[in-house]
């Protein structure tokens, strides 16, 4: 089965935040945009999503999501730690219910043994906590970004998915 | 003669970009991340583009890109002051030479006879000042969108074109 596309992902977000009431942010580093665009796209996002940061460098990841310098070097910014923190400081910043962060290496240059292209960190945070994923895409840069995108909307989907439940009576 | 696509003007800014040393930052409306993504789809782009902002709330024009309440009120968030502001916010956020700004009605809602769907505001900025530029597209919201990311990355050549001449000997 081929992977629904990010207009479909985007679309179904769309419905299930605006009939909820939850807002929405992002931080991306390697979709670099990618997100957004795809949510914004639709007529009618403005009503659920707020915004959010494109983190392409390590000093805006500091200066505008509030990820600490140590992390970053601890942990390399392509990592489940700053991807948290990514998501945190979106989630703080932006002031919504909840956010998303993406980092990875895309491709073609940037990738080490350890960190090789493809290799992606997603990240989705609310007021009760935060979840990580690792991913190791194997296309392209532009399938990779494209992979990572749609994992960070699916990503949002389950957690307002559990937003639903959790209203359920 | 067709416009020219994205993918076109993000190779030539990023070819000048490199070769004459400036870094570029985003803060954009309603093209939503269009414009960072078509400038991060292209390998390299790290290397002179830091990131940006995605404020598509008020909120988030004042908190990440320090535009001042009494501008949005005073002129409404699509004006030529709240685009020149998102400008100047993004160059002192991000710390870079020149940033470009986008603040416009993409449709097919939003619109008002004082501001019409298509009513764009571009604006771009670096250390000597910044210069903004008013447009009125007649496409959906896709075209709208697309041809206010290609104004923006035009701008952004122009002003770069600048560095470039006052560099000549």
């Amino acid at each position: 089965m081929d992977p629904a596309p990010l207009a479909e992902l985007a679309a179904r977000l769309q419905e299930r935040c605006l009939r909820l009431g939850i807002t929405v942010a992002t931080a991306e580093s390697c979709t670099g945009g990618l997100i957004a665009k795809a949510i914004t796209d639709l007529p009618g996002s403005s009503d659920y999503f707020r915004g959010g940061v494109v983190s392409y460098s390590n000093e805006i990841k500091m200066a505008l999501l509030d990820v600490p310098a140590e992390l970053l070097e601890a942990h390399g910014a392509v990592s489940a730690q700053v991807a948290r923190a990514m998501a945190a400081g979106a989630l703080l910043r932006c002031g919504t219910d909840t956010a998303v962060a993406v980092t990875g290496v895309a491709g073609p240059g940037g990738g080490s043994a350890a960190k090789p292209v493809g290799l992606t960190y997603v990240a989705v945070a609310d007021r009760t906590g935060s979840d990580v994923r690792r991913f190791v895409w194997s296309g392209d840069r532009a399938a990779n970004r494209e992979a990572s995108a749609r994992a960070a909307l699916e990503m949002l989907l389950e957690r307002v998915d559990t937003h639903e439940a959790a209203a359920r009576p």
